[in-house]
């Protein structure tokens, strides 16, 4: 039994620490918006009214945030995760954000006393209920050997990639992958379609051979249908390719597919489907070949 | 039984047709270059000497050809399949070839009394051998139910896409999901290496989320080991890509993400890695990033 | 005084045309459309009912047509310029098409016992109206000393820039260049839009400095008012862009902008702007962009 | 006679705080590295030991720093321009930086009591000596007005284009078209010489026409002789790159020739490039052509 605070219980972060508290931890939960606190306070968690209240008797403080700016504000501020958790206890940030953001937040870890591991997460919400993500770790090995039996209560596939930074890097390089097979399967299927051919069985051909992809199983019923209701949205995808770039740029890497996939994502973004799922990629194929 | 006759015994014609002879049918085979025709021999066929003699007194003839002029000529030529070959018999063009090529086939196949069916595969010499090629059809209904029980000797996913054409469209859109998912593969690989990720964790657990797809199960291996034996070259993938280009072109369907990767395969065409395996677009985004 | 037949008198080609009769040549014309003929004698020229007619006693055949196919056919075919044209005149085809083309034409008229060059122009119809077309002109120097009178009847800037072929490669660039120029100010225009920056000033600082550019100068005007009326339609640069990207592949050249200004081209045609001027490169951006 | 202080005594710096003092005006300059103050005093300058003694009793402050945080430290830092100076003082940031910074700036100063001016310059070192530099400004009108007479010692083109970091965005579009025309003539130039096209007379007449532009003027020259010695280095339009797609994302405008040709220029970079011509963009082109 651990002692945790779980900090951030959005769509995501609210049924992964309903996980921990279901694997016997005694978790101490808080949201910036207090309905989802006492929401986590039904599930079996400990409502806490701050950040401050939360961490401040913890062992491991976990963080599920939406961007960086966040993580800076509740991992760094003046009453934030590091001005109040005690020394000695590890900080296990599962938000998706920049790498060298991650990076900071390690090395503020380390000067403040405390341990820290960016564990950034897929699988989405269906992933966070059933504790099945995939959880990517970056961090000293000890941490991670430390974090193991929380993180899989969590997810079902866990690894450590490297150091401080390295979950993230790998995240964007998840997120670099996954915007560029929406990007080629919503080409393929108004190729398709402009040819005039049957959609369904030639998906299905496609999908059992080489190009066969997650995606395409999962997100071409929805492209085919046109149901965009969102698993995964555009605006947030839109913030992950943001966070690809700019650290392939840092590193002086160049992603000519990923440059153009992030000119589409945002394509999709300002032509007012933010709200969508990412497969409304679609839509901005379709209107680029005037369809 | 049915009386076949086979053209083009290359490194995918000759297990195919190997297959055929071993699903009971009487199959006359032709190559090129006579070594071809002479092993297709001892592996149970009857070799024919030209086109005309294979074709003769076929029910059913296969082209496998690597690419629209080949075609073309075996099948349009004066000493061709529709000259040489009976009224009512029918053509499955198995080739990968531009779907206007195909239409144009069929038309030709049509005035000269046969039918035709354009049936491209996609699995490899493994699935040649294997009989587990996934085949995409185009054409008549009627023609491809005909044709079924053959093309269930050579592949395991036999699926009619619709009209002449059909099936080439559907292999030029597989082709385009294929080489993109490797181009983003290989973004994602030189990405991580620049940030010193551990790259075999790293790829498992990208690969056991969304972003996972064949081509990473299959090519990341090749990728991490640097090991470019082919088994599908650059120059034909760069071949195919033309295709996808024009037919995209034609049918007014703009392709981003497409006529990047074309930019991607050409590169590693023009630096000399035509003859390696395709999972080489590796280099391309090497040497781009200096690396 | 040369006998020049003149085959093609468009919008470019009968301005062209005149400016030879004008120079003191017997030019004998000829359109497919009989109207266009017919104008071309009341300008001073002598009206042929047949390309044949046209060029039986010519020195000198000058073509100036669509496209690659409408070269092969009047050129080509089998009552074209060189069955008909007797040997040892000089052809002159200032359409633009592909380099390939134009090497075929040219080895074509050699077997025919003609001579040949390839000499596209740029400049549009009012410099066909002003002589004062720039020419970029391909085949044997001999020829082209021959032919430099003439060409300097239509054209103020006429260069010879290689052998066979070379003209339609320079042509070829040279509508690369203004493609990507048009892009390239049709996206800071929706870039400064978008930040409420005043325009005309902007455009104007903008154009006195190293971006700076004859496009910046006589589009940017057409952009700022939308007005489209065609100067040069999008779908003739389309097809221009159509010829870049083949000879660029044929000649194992990467091209990165030129892959990515023939999509926003394909766009605005595939959107409906084929009769719009190629300013209207402004309309996909501002589409893609949501505006 | 304006009693101004200058802050960023570099290649660009020294020459424009000299023409001030040309002009008739009082100003103390300051420079990190004392060798360049120094240089200054020697033009007739006053040497400022440090931003604080430069500004203190300044009328008008100019600032030319290399990029957006030298801006942040000497502007706004603890002993920085706004701590210094007087209320009612004119800040005239000539530096290229991020549009948002500037606006920043403009905040900041506000509150401090001062007025601002985003004011980014083109034309280069020469145009810097020459005092014939291309400024665009952005701010309010009448801090516009009373800072003209001293723009137009530096600058023959002073045009004023909206608010506050208005001045910045048409340096960013300036700086996209740019880098945009060296890309393209990058990929002509290698497309003429793989064709076997002489280059000279090409490119000649490319220029005569619609294709023509200042880059091409100045730097096809570079390109054909291989001679990259930097009058604007790669390093810094990379920088500049850089601020173009942040700020198209945070506008939500697609820019998808910006994005490829900040790959380009990445990939330059990348190459080792970076100390450069900017016209070594060709490099990449040629490197990516296998050439």
């Amino acid at each position: 039994m651990t002692r945790i605070a779980f900090v951030g219980l959005g769509t995501m972060g609210l049924p992964m620490a309903a996980n921990l508290v279901r694997a016997g931890h005694e978790v101490a939960g808080h949201n910036r918006s207090p309905g989802r606190t006492a929401a986590f306070a039904e599930a079996g968690g400990t409502a806490a009214d701050s950040v401050v209240d939360a961490v401040r008797d913890a062992e491991v403080v976990v963080t599920m945030l939406p961007d960086s700016p966040d993580v800076e504000a509740v991992v760094l501020g003046s009453d934030g995760v590091l001005a109040a958790a005690g020394r000695g206890a590890l900080l296990i940030d599962m938000s998706t954000i920049a790498p060298a953001t991650a990076r900071t937040v390690a090395e503020r870890a380390a000067t403040a006393g405390m341990r820290a591991l960016d564990a950034p997460v897929s699988g989405g919400e269906q992933g966070a209920v059933d504790g099945t993500l995939s959880i990517m770790v970056g961090g000293a090995e000890a941490d991670f050997e430390a974090a193991l039996p929380l993180l899989r209560a969590m997810g079902s596939t866990v690894v450590h990639v490297g150091p401080a930074g390295a979950g993230q890097t790998v995240k964007a390089a998840n997120q670099l992958i996954t915007a560029g097979n929406l990007g080629l399967l919503a080409e393929a299927v108004v190729f398709l379609a402009a040819h005039g051919v049957d959609l369904a069985p030639a998906i299905e051909v496609i999908g059992g051979g080489l190009a066969g992809s997650k995606i395409l199983d999962r997100k071409s019923p929805a492209m085919l249908d046109r149901d965009f209701d969102p698993s995964f949205r555009i605006d947030l995808h839109h913030k992950d390719l943001g966070i690809v770039l700019e650290s392939a740029r840092a590193a002086g890497v160049v992603t000519p597919l990923g440059a153009t996939v992030a000119q589409l994502m945002a394509a999709a973004r300002s032509q007012g489907h933010g709200e969508l799922d990412h497969a409304a990629l679609l839509l901005v194929i379709e209107r680029l070949s005037g369809r």
